[in-house]
């Protein structure tokens, strides 16, 4: 029985097999090729990082870093597996002061988070990332925006991203008199409006004690939520300079975004929270039209804090970054009748009838001009290769028999079809 | 002064900066390109395993154990991260009895050492592996050894593989008088002759405490080692039942590399041992013909014991894999003057010169089409811009200023001829 045990995957981590893995890699490739399209430069961090780095409070904040996997390396070293690609980073803009600005780079790999398992989620996953430092207009968020809804156009997903600016939410919740102390952990609350209902939000301000008058206030405003535009915020704009800074932010990115006809598909919305602590301007989220899956599949903010804080001179120094998710997006595209999970990878399966030396001067003929041949090794009968090709949606399928090696021929099968020709060995056997 | 601890990178590991990271991705983008054209499929399995697992005897072996990272999770599950590509592999074939046979898989996945630190030797590195299981046959050999020499020929590095049996080798050790209980020891001595020498290899061997009249045979045999051929080995396969099928194997594979013109590009060692202990048959490692890096660059086997041992059903398994090191790769390309190190991604960089709006369009249009276009965020001054597209090998700038725009104009440079012309805005603006 212990034998039985030994074979299966961690709790929270699984197997991508090749069915899934194709359609995984044609969503990564897209969203590299799109990556690469907007001048974007690959870099790649280490998994194993120093505790004290990925624990910096410019990091993932209290409720990630409950979830980091630590352990300790021979030498007694404390390290952790990398929960997001942002403190890597960060982390490498650090260490390398003559990078030349801005720096876009992307990077899409695996991290770590040892947290409840709901469907979708996992302890090791697949995180696809965009950051630029070095910008400070709103230049830079316009362009990943408009990165984002390329590359989901690409992947035929119809979307629409919401976005808001953390100085415009921070800047009300001072306005309504919120205690500075707890304004990220409102944040974080009123991040739950959609799923949790005013109600327990609600509760949960009062629980955290600020004051009624306060929470009168944060209720009348999520009352009004819908349709709210700038005019409802002159008035705290007057009063408070990060509320005027938002709406200024969130009017140079609109400029832009009209400059690209983008302005349909994105959508203001001031509620909009983002769990991580550390943005500072811009946030926003990307979601499916049809909101068939109701969570984000892309998301993204500035965070002008972390490098400075992370190399201890507290610099502000600009840095915008976007997030896709690969996990969703592959449930996203499966769900749909997507275009990227309907084709095979083999352009021909050659199935050699006890002719493998032709067979394999046939396959070498065909991958020299760049086709991709499946030559069957094992020793199939006819009936089960073709039944395998059938399955995997192979459209070609070449036989070699021993009467047509003494042809000098090869035959070809369309699986559509089921037309066959014969074609001359063309080549030096 | 603590600041500066945190940003640092874990001993053994590192940042690819993307110069680096873009040769990287050429290598890995070559080689998964060729897997695919041998109708591999790509899987994909978890860095985080249990323990129990990696630590099966069909694992790595004991040098290997003890440089195993080890952690727990927040539910004290012992785990481990991979050090291979193998063992999950041979677990994914475990775990899904139903997969069609003979399948074959790649992964390009990190793993993860914590051994000691040479030159070259990373604690977290990328290993690219192909196995088929399900071929009892050398065919399976011939087609990772064809694929593995189409790969470099596509990388442009001159390579030749070295290969052996270790049934041969096993069975001329038996027939010599070797403990059978020594003899995978005695194998991984046999491993260092190359770079320790004959007098070091005899004491290691002398320590071990094999018979003199042993050690007197294998020295012999060390002696004899250049341009050995089938005939030395006739008397002994006459004896030993391993030596036999060895011989007979490396003449069935021999068979297939004829068939495909490649004996000239691989050459029988009968001292090929391979550190690990998992073979059962055919190993072969790839080195650079100029040996400028004296390490294999590739390597692999035959191990039919592992997948039915991991079962627990003892079932011999036909399974043969190959393995290529993305690192030595990487350092081979770029000590040479290859093709790959020379090209830039930016087919555009394009200057706004106070014209951002004009420049976006310009870059939308420019994308639409394919093009992959950097468009200059940051307000950069047109001798700084320049500067960079010169040291970026970037060819062609395209430089908007607001007299252009006047003229519904842009210009266009080429960074190597200084050649300068415009062209019309012919998309809407």
């Amino acid at each position: 029985m212990k034998k039985m045990n030994v074979v299966q995957n961690v709790k929270g981590t699984q197997d991508y097999l090749p069915n899934a893995e194709m359609v995984r890699k044609k969503i990564t490739k897209i969203l590299e090729e799109t990556f690469v399209q907007y001048g974007c430069k690959p870099l790649e961090t280490p998994i194993l990082n120093y505790t004290e780095l990925l624990a910096s409070k410019y990091g993932g904040g209290a409720e990630i870093l409950e979830e980091m996997y630590t352990l300790s390396d021979r030498g007694e070293r404390d390290l952790a597996l990398r929960y997001d690609l942002t403190i890597p980073f960060a982390k490498v803009v650090a260490m390398n002061p003559t990078i030349r600005m801005p720096f876009k780079r992307y990077e899409i790999g695996k991290v770590f988070r040892d947290g409840p398992i709901k469907a979708g989620r996992f302890r090791e996953f697949t995180q696809c990332d965009v950051d630029i430092v070095g910008v400070e207009s709103q230049i830079a968020e316009a362009e990943l925006m408009n990165m984002a809804l390329d590359a989901f156009k690409k992947l035929e997903l119809n979307v629409v991203i919401q976005y808001n600016n953390r100085k415009l939410l921070t800047g009300m919740l001072e306005f309504f008199g919120t205690d500075n102390k707890l304004i990220n952990k409102v944040v974080l609350i009123l991040d739950k409006i959609e799923k949790a209902g005013l109600e327990a939000v609600l509760a949960e301000l009062t629980e955290l004690g600020l004051h009624a008058s306060t929470i009168r206030l944060i209720e009348q405003f999520l009352i009004d939520r819908n349709n709210k535009k700038y005019s409802y915020f002159e008035h705290a704009a007057k009063k408070n300079i990060l509320v005027k800074e938002g709406i200024e932010e969130l009017k140079e990115l609109e400029m832009y975004l009209e400059y690209l006809d983008l302005s349909g598909q994105c959508v203001f919305n001031p509620f909009l929270a983002r769990g991580l602590e550390i943005y500072t301007g811009t946030i926003y989220e990307i979601f499916l039209v049809d909101l068939s899956i109701k969570s984000s599949i892309g998301s993204g903010g500035r965070y002008d804090n972390a490098i400075g804080g992370l190399i201890g001179s507290n610099e502000r120094i600009s840095t915008v970054g976007i997030s896709f998710g690969l996990d969703v997006i592959y449930s996203a595209i499966t769900a749909s009748n997507n275009f990227i999970t309907k084709s095979s990878h083999v352009d021909f399966y050659i199935i050699p009838l006890n002719t493998m030396k032709e067979s394999l001067l046939l396959a070498r003929y065909l991958r020299n001009k760049g086709y991709n041949v499946e030559l069957e090794l094992g020793s199939k009968k006819i009936g089960k290769a073709l039944d395998k090709a059938n399955k995997e949606k192979i459209r070609t399928v070449v036989i070699i028999g021993e009467d047509e090696v003494k042809n000098n021929q090869y035959k070809m099968k369309d699986m559509g079809s089921g037309e066959e020709r014969y074609e001359d060995f063309v080549f030096k056997k």
